[in-house]
């Protein structure tokens, strides 16, 4: 189905649209707009099933107020499993509306496992083409976590250079206690950097016409002075950029995550974007995607200004 | 529903069962025995629905051979996401079943992230009492993930410990490459050993009449010399102890895992039990029942000896 290297979908979608911006999809029931949650709750019931309904409309509501202004979408997986069965229909049916608008997706799923059970869930994000009973759809690129080694990540990272889908292992992530085990210094680093240096040795095996590779690493906004590092260590990876917004980086604290070429750092948001109707007061439709339209707008040049100020502006 | 302690009510049931086993239900399709995917691909086609009712069929046959057993099965998340919200409703259906015929089950889905999405994911296992929109059922424990750090757990630990389910925190995993990480000496001990006194002060939090905490730890049997090292560090927490059977490891190599009282480690087996039929070539329903039966068995007295041998075995 793909043809081109997965990085080099990244910067071209990039590109055209003028935009680094990933709008998380993380939809909570209580958060979502009341017109939606009626409809859902008049057509399913308060259950499982009503839910996911709310979700698959509210996120078809954001990705057609969004899909002009940015490249790339991100559920999180957690925000769908609370609705059991039914949530993932819901994941999986806002991946396909999200494809079919032309936005590449990132499951945001933080997977990690021994090598069987590792490769079973490369299957499930990327597609299994030896299994003919898998009949769902496939996502174009997968968080995983490092903390089980190399061998656990090998599968992943196979699949996605033989699927030309793309990887994002964790390295640095935005949350307060981060450090605990990510900043242990050792003889050779701290554990960060060690899966730095394991990420780039995978890195190296898909690199694109871009210059940039299929896998890639989450390298947390809220730890700016850290992203200076990493981007030397992982040259040819797109980082993955969560801590935007909500969590309290901003587009200069981001600059850093990006290499000379203006490219190689895709900087994430979710609830500052999706729910910026709270703050406006929205109650319709349309007033809603406005909302959400700003907010994206203004994230887009929140960014392309502070790379522009720093001399990494490229259109 | 649950009135006792999760680690309480464990200890009750592999008293009663006088089995410290743990199943694991993770199907592959290509090895479900063909009377079952004929079905399933007569009544559904080969698709996600199809590979669902063949899990749900095969599941049933293996809990109903292992009921009188084993006190706890162990379904892996990674095996149904394959197939989408088809699999993921295999999958609670599987839980559902196993805990009518009073089988406790451990959600193996290794989770983690940060704060807000922990703690969604923490809902998605657990249940969440103030959001009337989920339905469907819940699991008694669950695996996690620490590299995010303890913000990243302490959602986790707070709900396990508020609806008197449990956690199986990671510190040493069975596989290979686990050391890549893991085993990393810093000025305080590996980084496993960091993780294993984060958990323990997380076990200190909810201890049960039977001196065991609902918060416990997955160490590998695939190690046995230093289990010894973490049951010191960690000995108010059940071992959740995977890697015997396929991955290797017999009944002499995961005495150390166990306290002297002859409790405290719970050993999980998947490939070398579920299909175990395929050795045997068996053919038929009943056959099949009977190869897993007399795995599970075997499985038992290996332990049970090897705890006998060592003074351990409590009854």
């Amino acid at each position: 189905m793909n043809s081109v290297n997965y990085a080099d979908r990244i910067c071209i979608e990039i590109k055209k649209k003028r935009s680094h911006a990933v709008i998380g999809l993380d939809p909570i029931i209580e958060r979502i707009p009341t017109f939606i949650l009626k409809d859902a709750e008049q057509n399913f019931g308060k259950c499982d099933a009503g839910a996911a309904a709310a979700f698959i409309a509210f996120n078809q509501l954001i990705i057609d107020a969004v899909e002009s202004y940015v490249a790339i979408v991100k559920p999180q997986l957690a925000y769908y499993e609370v609705y059991g069965a039914a949530g993932i229909d819901a994941y999986w049916k806002t991946v396909e509306y999200a494809q079919k608008k032309g936005l590449l997706v990132i499951a945001d799923a933080k997977r990690g496992d021994i090598d069987s059970t590792a490769s079973a869930y490369a299957r499930s994000f990327f597609g299994d083409t030896f299994n003919e009973w898998q009949t769902h759809k496939k996502v174009d690129s997968l968080t995983i976590n490092p903390y089980l080694g190399s061998d656990s990540l090998e599968p992943f990272v196979e699949q996605a250079i033989s699927k030309q889908t793309g990887l994002f292992i964790l390295v640095k992530t935005s949350n307060p206690s981060s450090g605990d085990l990510q900043d242990v210094v050792t003889n050779t680093g701290t554990i960060a950097e060690q899966v730095a240096q394991l990420v780039h040795n995978y890195a190296l095996r898909d690199i694109g016409k871009s210059g940039y590779s299929s896998i890639g690493a989450v390298v947390g906004a809220t730890y700016p002075e850290e992203q200076q590092v990493f981007r030397e260590a992982m040259p040819y990876s797109l980082f993955l950029v969560p801590g935007y917004g909500t969590q309290g980086a901003k587009g200069k604290d981001i600059t850093n995550a990006f290499n000379e070429d203006g490219f190689g750092a895709l900087i994430s948001a979710s609830r500052s974007i999706i729910f910026a109707y709270e703050k406006d007061k929205s109650e319709t439709f349309e007033q809603v995607q406005l909302s959400i339209i700003n907010a994206v707008n203004m994230m887009n040049a929140d960014i392309n200004t502070a790379l522009k100020d720093v001399g990494k502006l490229n259109w």
